[in-house]
């Protein structure tokens, strides 16, 4: 029998049925556009009450957008970015920082468990102090990781307070930024804002949106003119409402935390049944929806061919299993039971 | 009593019943993501059928990166675009195709009822040669046009052979192109591919869709790595068939050139009714669903202040009403009949 | 016999004998790379003298990439940049301007004799406020004129002050400063700084030099991490004293100012011998080293025919004669007496 | 007794006599702009001659911009470019390749004494192939290399043929091709044409110009339209003979040889001194003009004491001695005689 369900990445899933109620509430009669209706009004107020702070909020239609303007935001193209090197930005982008900005240079830095720490980013930001290298300007976190993992708010206000005293400010990739609270347990400010982040790209797609994310501005000193570069560059949506209704159906209830929780404890029911099979060793602590596991190549390529998706990640043995908002406990016990099956 | 419908523009309207029923039918359990999805591929050979050609078919999110996009995969950044001093391109991207491309710049030309004539087009790209002036490599076409006039085949074709005997390139910018199509009453084919048109921006948003545009290369050798260029631009939808699966919907039935009549007929119905209308003139002749007429400043103002919500346009006694697929009779005869009694 | 001098560009000429000579004691020996020599050093703070503030100065290759740096370093891509309609930024810089600013718009204006005034920046500054269009930065002003005509300090007041007024910075394009500082017989502060000018682009081939502009920046804010811009867009030069120790030998004795009066004599004895001849029609003052005249096309053909170089200007029947740091009188008067024989 | 000349880098060195000469002969009266001139031409022709076959040349600034605006005709803004880790394009350029192609990756490789192998350039251009990454369409290679090792043409056409094979197109990088030339006793188009270079940046100002390099193409189809390309980034000169006579003087009589053999001499020499100084380690065979020598830190602190300028490389303790066309016996015998007391 065929999964009906996979674990290649979360955006694998549809709309979650919150955000779907909304999207069709909002197709109601005529609106203005361009973000000048009722319903992107409501949503960036519910941000703003969210993150507890007057924050600047915008809607794009993608990670790669929001990430991209908002680094081209802190960034002129002589500048240069202190990623990860597991970074999205970095590895998975096709360039698009480099496009927006018309030059920023990504600087990748190592770092155990995905995550960047103080002394990774001082070690990139000091190797260079001449003309004939970018300046550092940004320092970009991941969160959660594209491992997996997740930064405490201690450990993002020491690469925060770092990051200050050299002149960076701080941006935060949140394409799983839900996914980081749930497991984190805190109120979004105390991951963001009180921490130092200056901007956050807030994901609405992996939360179960249709498309379209939210760029946050805590430092609205920074966000001047930000409009006229979403416009610019083709990220004004013009029937605004259905970009932002969907958050006003997940924001609702902590609809968005919720399937956050459910989605993380998926990877934890996933991990916990792939601990016990020979042979497998998981690769990263899993601490939000992901799964990072090496696996006998010959159990890989079975569950390939029994049609499972999902991702290989560093090297032929290893494997990306990612958990949805609307994974099924079902889905994850089949899986399970296939690697036990080939790994038996 | 406010009016619950506007002419402001054809993307106060919603989504359409069916591209809805289409975007909500598409949300069923999982699909690959970045357009491997069936959805996207059955749109695409669909449009294939309606184009009666092997097109290549990408979808990104709205009408300034489709625009932008296809002109910056016929240019480099030291080329010029020679468009109709109106177009779109010029006068409302906020500079999005310099974006795009680094740099090609915009060459206005004249040209009676919003459009292009070889005429026109020769003029422009005849005035320089040298290399301290960009060089012209495309000519622009918007179809229908930004004052709701519509090319015949003849013209697009004039213009094609006269672009084609200097190097140049055709797109078309097709926001409204659905309109055109419904007005000249022939086969999509007859007014792009056979009269020369290399690039058709399909524009969905104001046919009724939530979000996104196609972007149909004709000459397939133009397209190469265009995927790339979409995905670094922030123009790939990571659950694409959102943005796909509700064309599914007005493609259908010949869905799309219902609502594209309708919405010419609502403009024709408010057309004779200003004819009828003392002081009111119609600045171009009615031949998409727009309608752009002259009134007295105090009519203008009257509407205003009656809660209808139009632009001006090209100085302040101008007006310019749109419809849309949903516009309704009664919205055209609330409008009209407040027009008459301000101008009573 | 054919002309040995030429009337087309002031660049046609070589190198003067001043700047040649300082270019040569240059040569001595080994000297720090990049600006870091001790010519660089003491030109800029013969600058500093001569514009009596304390400004700062950059070194760069030629007037496109002078202009398009200070312009892109006073903007952003969304933003746009007041100019006249003859302006070289927008007219022959073959869109360097848009590319190195990523997508900056021109607003072209008019002006009587290739002057802006308040008014017309103003009237190109008020059309539009919306996010579809680009915002306006920079207003920017060439010194002399593409016409040879020269903005008074109360002209550029004026201009500077609705430009404060509206948010915008200004730039001087000066290729052609020394002439108007020349012309107008004012301390260049006068014609600067003292009248609002935020960037100077000072053109140092026009004067004599091999090759070279400097960017002055009398707003000091403005120049940030500004020679990173030139080093990423290929405008630091490695042996800079080449570029600099020229500006030593012409800053000394004021001879850049006796080159530049000697230039637009030579435009006056032109234009005075012109102005005897039937026919011939000067299109603007002569206030520097350029005239433009109408005359007879049979004149014009006759003068190309006997071997003589210079632009048309505006239409066939119009001339552009620059005359330069070398023009002899005696090729003045050789072009006069040709003109005089074709118009007999 | 301080030093007179430095190891810092060649290009410290001024202007050779007979490119001097050159640049002063060609003083002389009026010529046209913007590589008009004759003297642009007999060089471009010289070079063909010197290249053995009707390559398309064109002289741009400096290197940053040679190397830039290459690879931007090579590739668009989604592709990238493999080059070695330690290429110049990648740490010197501050991010200018990304510039001048608005967005190109680099995608650096390892390889042993700065050279990249087909083996490594196919392992970076394997890991991906979705279009989420770059995709690789060009190799660079320098040449010299930035250790000062030479690749033979059995080298560079095994590499060529690789990248040929996988669709990219090769650029060399020729800041100090004279040197390799020099080094390996081949005929210039030996180790490029005819070892499958596409694009070469021959550059001039290692070699004793006071500023310029030269853009090869071998593949004339590649330049197409690189003269607006040129023009537009601010890199066409308007007195171009400045920048295009001096060659005529190096390239007379293989003056540029001579010198390129001079500097490669002085470094063996220094290399040899070297090598008897106890603690000292040559880093790389020393195959062109420098010499890359581990020193005792208090070595290397003492020779800066005593004024020698050089760089380190590599961490403390390495350091790189560049000589150059004026580099005298003298001066190599003086840091040695330092270096030795030093150590002692």
């Amino acid at each position: 029998m065929q999964p009906i369900q996979h674990f290649a990445s979360d955006n694998y899933a549809g709309v979650c049925p919150e955000a779907l109620a909304a999207f069709v509430a909002a197709n109601a009669g005529h609106a203005p556009a361009y973000g000048e209706d009722e319903w992107t009004r409501k949503v960036s107020d519910r941000l703003r009450e969210l993150f507890e702070t007057d924050c600047d909020v915008y809607f794009v239609f993608n990670g790669t957008a929001a990430n991209s303007l908002a680094l081209a935001s802190l960034c002129q193209s002589y500048h240069s970015v202190v990623c990860h090197e597991l970074a999205h930005v970095e590895t998975d982008e096709c360039g698009g920082p480099e496009f927006f900005s018309n030059g920023s240079k990504l600087l990748p830095a190592h770092g155990a468990q995905g995550k960047l720490t103080p002394a990774s980013v001082l070690e990139v930001i000091s190797r260079r102090s001449d003309i004939h290298y970018p300046k550092p300007r940004v320092v970009t976190l991941t969160q959660s990781t594209e491992v997996g993992t997740v930064y405490r708010p201690a450990e993002v206000a020491a690469i925060s307070a770092c990051a200050r005293e050299h002149g960076l400010r701080v941006h935060m990739d949140g394409a799983r930024f839900a996914n980081a609270v749930a497991s984190l347990g805190v109120a979004p400010a105390e991951i963001t804002w009180k921490v130092g982040v200056d901007v956050l790209c807030f994901g609405g797609t992996k939360m179960g949106l249709p498309v379209g994310e939210a760029v946050v501005f805590f430092d609205r000193r920074l966000s001047e003119d930000f409009a006229y570069r979403c416009k610019q560059s083709g990220q004004l949506a013009s029937k605004m409402r259905f970009l932002s209704a969907p958050w006003l159906g997940i924001l609702e209830d902590e609809v968005w935390l919720k399937h956050a929780r459910h989605a993380n404890a998926m990877a934890q029911r996933l991990a916990s049944g792939l601990m016990q099979v020979p042979g497998a060793r998981l690769m990263f602590p899993v601490e939000s929806n992901g799964v990072f596991c090496e696996l006998p190549p010959a159990v890989l390529d079975g569950l390939r061919a029994r049609g499972w998706r999902f991702y290989t990640f560093i090297g032929a043995g290893g494997a990306r299993f990612m958990c949805g908002w609307d994974t099924l406990p079902a889905s994850v016990d089949a899986l399970l039971a296939d690697v036990r099956a080939l790994a038996g």
